[in-house]
């Protein structure tokens, strides 16, 4: 019996759409790396770099790459719970094999369901506290986790 | 596919031991509150309340109480894998619904294996740097997990 987080509006952010795509190729494209390289982050950054090993404890690491070429260190997350075609949990408070990481930022779900011909989307970020929260949302989750979805439904056409 | 730490002895702790109860008992010792009041905490300490939702995500919850009547405030953290009679993985790093806390001390596997009449018993804390894993030791990790096993097996026995 899967635990829904109890979503607290001071602490999470959540995004919610149904998009003209179906949940197994929404899936692809969040599970695969060569995939996940192609929309994971707003253009016109970029995801150079992508490691996932699909099982609850397995590392989840994306590196990224500035317009002006800088690259950001990774921090290694790992996956929580892995639901094909359903539900995907993964955070950065720990890494590969559950080892706590120093610092941390969120937990987040990715939860999709059939509707109709696509799948309605929902993205939910966890955080620790109002803090996290609120920076997260000016670092621009909305605006961020929505275009970036944009970008996956236009990829997952072509899978 | 379960994920096995690789366990860095610069971060990690291990206790292994064979004792004469059998897994089934072992398990039902750990994961139900009123068991785990009885063993948990190294007498002269005690443990005065505990909270366990045993799932992926659930919460999992104890609070000590010194010898001097000192009750110290309970983290809480949350259990990350449960395979009945087998494999128990909690993290306080992370509370209920994976939300993540605002610090950390360790992952802890609990390992249970039959051997013979009994189990091989293998508990592992995993840390994320080699601080923690000092304090750890220094707080008695060795004496202090044996103990409370000592005491698990003792009662284990009574049910």
């Amino acid at each position: 019996m899967s635990v829904m987080p109890e979503i607290n509006p001071k602490l999470d952010l959540v995004l919610e759409r149904v998009v003209d795509v179906k949940p197994e190729l929404v899936w692809r494209a969040w599970t695969e790396p060569e995939h996940v390289m192609k929309w994971f982050t707003p253009k016109p950054w970029e995801t150079v770099e992508c490691e996932i090993d699909l099982r609850p404890g397995g590392l989840f690491r994306t590196t990224m790459r500035s317009p002006e070429g800088e690259v950001q260190p990774a921090s290694n997350g790992c996956f929580l719970e892995v639901v094909p075609n359903r539900r995907l949990v993964f955070t950065d408070a720990l890494g590969p094999g559950y080892r706590p990481n120093d610092s941390s930022f969120m937990t987040a779900y990715v939860l999709l369901e059939p509707e109709g011909a696509g799948t309605k989307y929902t993205a939910i970020a966890v955080h620790s506290n109002e803090e996290q929260r609120q920076q997260h949302e000016e670092m621009g989750f909305y605006q961020g986790w929505g275009t970036a979805l944009d970008q996956l439904v236009e990829y997952a056409k072509t899978l």
